[in-house]
């Protein structure tokens, strides 16, 4: 038996801050072509949703003269795991402090992740209320299946780089609770990759070694659909309108997921994906290790991962 | 803000023991038609899985004079949550005591809903080790991926009937810290029906107005498979079969789900569902409460309850 | 062996023009939530087309003071096989002459089936040239996949009305060179519904009876999608834009296709389907036939037939 | 307009012969993996057959010393239509002769095509009779839905390898009346493909150039699901059978096909493939030229054409 019980201070990924040095452009794919609708705006950044997100956006698109990532948000259980999380943190001497928050929550405490990336925690939010024209037909969505573009349903993870994913697989239990689900160790013991999960499902965030060593940098981000064939569809709609393909519709081996990466016009990586029906319900779930030798087979049915995998990030 | 945090004491439905009067021909139903695995076999009750269920079992069917459910089990999320829920059920005066478990878990404690059904509680469980033969070509699944029959991926939810389901609401979040997801209220405030959750599941158990007045009875347990085509495909697998097919495919206005209802050949109701990317990831989810006048529009596209949805339970 | 050959005089379905009393309303219908594109206009009429449509249009929408079909038209393999047609048409008596064609077409002969309909035959055709923002990523299919609505790849079938279809079995494979794939025939031997294909398609027009004894009524028209995942995803988007729902998703007994069925704003049935992989490839085909009592099983998977699906035809 | 007629003698195709030096293996794959049933046997032959066939058998599975394929057989479509087509294919020069036939059909008349391959061309037919045990639950399917393995529903096409594909597309419309539907041109004018086709799939024989100049080498033989999500599935099945997958699931440029690529035991490659509801309605198809520029941007969404599929025939 465990001795410690398991975290669940920490709900869910709520959102994150994507920076594009191209704002209409990624608007218009993020819109248009992915489906998101916007809920607001505020200053150079456009507040955007999935169809069946609760909260007001999970998308905050920020206008700069770089891209990548902002900051991510994830939202306590309460208020009092809030207050939990952020003594964890400042014990951890990496806090940065407290903000009061934005069109899509309350008082957000913000530290840095090892790596440098930026971290919000908040439980205040302001749920998405559907205005005239958007309303569900069954009222347990948040918004109507609207099916613009790829119409996906909710933000499902993000993946970040890190130049040391070992230090981030220590940090990332203690600051959030998370679980590791899967990770890579190569066969000198380097930590590859790592998979996290603060709930049920498989993995709300990734780290993957950055080749470069630079650090802070962005891998992507991932809308869920319901159905591998909206992930088909996708493939359609993405050829149709001009976005870069880069590799998929295929399933990963790792965690499963069928998956399809694109660039949006601004660089950024996006990841349209579906699970299936698996959720990680143990709560002393292993985690699964890849060997070195296991990634070198490649993705689920063969698939040879694409070199710019490893390469590509943001910003560039 | 809420007052009190949310109970993440139990962390998910674990099993179901179905009783059959026709245990050969139940078992090569839930076998050869629907696709689960024999992990065991004690006394006159089989234990059978999906293939990506992690634990040794999650069907549990018994031999009997008659059909409906045996018992129900959760798992806690750890030792001392087990604890704490035991102390809470005592309080509430409906506890039978601890059971020594059977060849899939642990040591149990059991207790009785207001309607009757008995519940277990557990932690300690015995994980499923695929043996030669049934091991995956992947190591995060708990089993190959051997495509006999529907081959449903993991055990879903349950729906019990019950005499008084107001009575169930109450019950459920003292007992097992479970959250209201949705429910049905009559227009004199008789609840028709309930579901619930303790995890990210966007219901677990969900319990049903037993129109006959009697208590205790079962109305269905769910598999879930990956996606929407894996239920039509079953359709055609039970047709092919000589299996009763009640109603569907279609979808559940409530929850969502896309579902598929047939009998066992002892007559216990089995559910095929997919629920898509739908996930309850806020703690503080509010109840979707549906009236009577938007039950009688019938599912989600149109398609009207079937009569003996009211009325088949079992035992019959 | 079979004495006489088979004719391939008829290559395929052609078009449909439909009447509607609503034609803005219809429109809307046809291009927002359907997903067809307008190709041209001329007077009252608004010419339509699935992405995939290879002629200029397959669907001619006309304003009028009623609802129903205005003709069908059907291209024929060559003008030789036109002329052979015309000969055989003017023989059975039913010839009405020729037309100039229209936007889509060129020279047509028109005729009526025993039960009033309107039909012409014709073999000059004018090809969909897609233009600037239409045309698709690959040169292999006739328009982009726009992603609009349901986005329907091509033209499938036609259902219509008939008093007696006993009368029409005999009149098509002699008019049309038809082959009679399905059939209800009922213990007193009425025919109650014939399926008729001239190509490898299982059906492109189907006749069933008019329960009221009118004659020259409509039943449905069926746009073909590429997946019984885009019919589901059909179904959403129809209960969001206040479609009404008459039948389905479900799998059709006979034929096998998996349907929708839905009202235009006008009150025109149409359908959306999916036939699998399935094709009529045999030469010598023997009709299936369908007695009564099978008829009176349901649907593929026991799904009841609405009882509107007997009445609701079009005029009303 | 045309002054020639389109032929329609030839039906469609009806079978192939793969020759196997593992029969064991190679005929556990095709029954237990590939979901084809044994409909007969006859000296070294095992005559296997997908559900939906309505032919006795569509692959003859004959024990040998080698691989790849014994011969092909084309239905037609008439008594008269095999006479005409002896005639044509005579005046070609390219004649074998006539064959009682097999257990699967009456007389053929055998020839060559220009690169070696053996073709038959036969009328009378063995129209495949279900047993006790798999007739199907409804009647116009011809066999049960068993859902074994992939459960491939027909035999959809072949694609042989050919010294001069060229030669080929002038052959294929003089001997079966085929017509080109798309075809891969370089910019020195070489043929390097070209898929033909006798009825309404958009092909049932492709020819692709044999990078090692030989001849008379097999490409592969594709069986037809009704859904991409059922080669989706078949990726899982192959991965857990240790099946070699060498490409896909992806969708075809040429065709638009949804693919994927396996070696039986014997290293014959198989494709299992859905064509979604894409039909060549139009008689008078253009054909779709690709250049070789065209060629190099790889599969419909980015994937590129793995090397081995320009080098892997069998016999290897």
């Amino acid at each position: 038996m465990s001795d410690t019980e398991p975290c669940f201070d920490v709900a869910h990924l709520g959102h994150v801050e994507l920076l594009t040095n191209r704002p209409e452009e990624s608007l218009a794919f993020f819109v248009n072509v992915l489906g998101l609708t916007e809920s607001g705006r505020d200053g150079g950044s456009v507040f955007l949703r999935a169809f069946d997100d609760y909260e007001f956006h999970t998308l905050k698109l920020t206008a700069a003269d770089t891209t990548g990532v902002g900051h991510v948000g994830y939202r306590c259980a309460s208020p009092q795991a809030l207050v939990r999380r952020v003594r964890a943190i400042e014990a951890l001497g990496c806090g940065i402090g407290w903000s009061d928050g934005d069109l899509g929550h309350g008082p957000a405490y913000r530290f840095r992740d090892p790596d440098g990336h930026v971290f919000e925690l908040y439980y205040e939010t302001h749920r998405y209320a559907a205005p005239e024209g958007e309303r569900p037909a069954l009222k347990n969505i948040a918004q109507r299946y609207h099916g613009r573009g790829v119409c996906v349903r909710r933000l499902d993870h993000l993946n970040m780089l890190a130049a040391d994913v070992g230090a981030i697989r220590d940090f990332m239990p203690k600051a959030l609770g998370s679980r590791v689900t899967e990770q890579i160790v190569l066969d000198d013991g380097t930590v590859a990759g790592c998979w996290f999960t603060v709930n049920n499902k498989s993995y709300d965030i990734a780290y993957t070694r950055d080749h470069t060593g630079r650090q802070g940098r962005f891998h992507h981000v991932t809308y869920a659909v319901d159905q591998r064939e909206d992930v088909l569809r996708a493939a359609d709609i993405f050829l149709e309108n001009g976005v870069f393909i880069e590799t998929g519709p295929h399933k990963h081996a790792i965690q499963g997921t069928f998956f399809l990466y694109v660039y949006e016009p601004a660089g950024n990586r996006v990841e349209v994906a579906n699970a299936g029906a698996r959720l990680i319900l143990a709560p002393d779930w292993q985690p699964v290790t890849w060997t070195e030798a296991e990634r070198k087979k490649g993705q689920a049915w063969g698939l040879k991962t694409i070199e710019s995998f490893h390469t590509h990030g943001t910003p560039t």
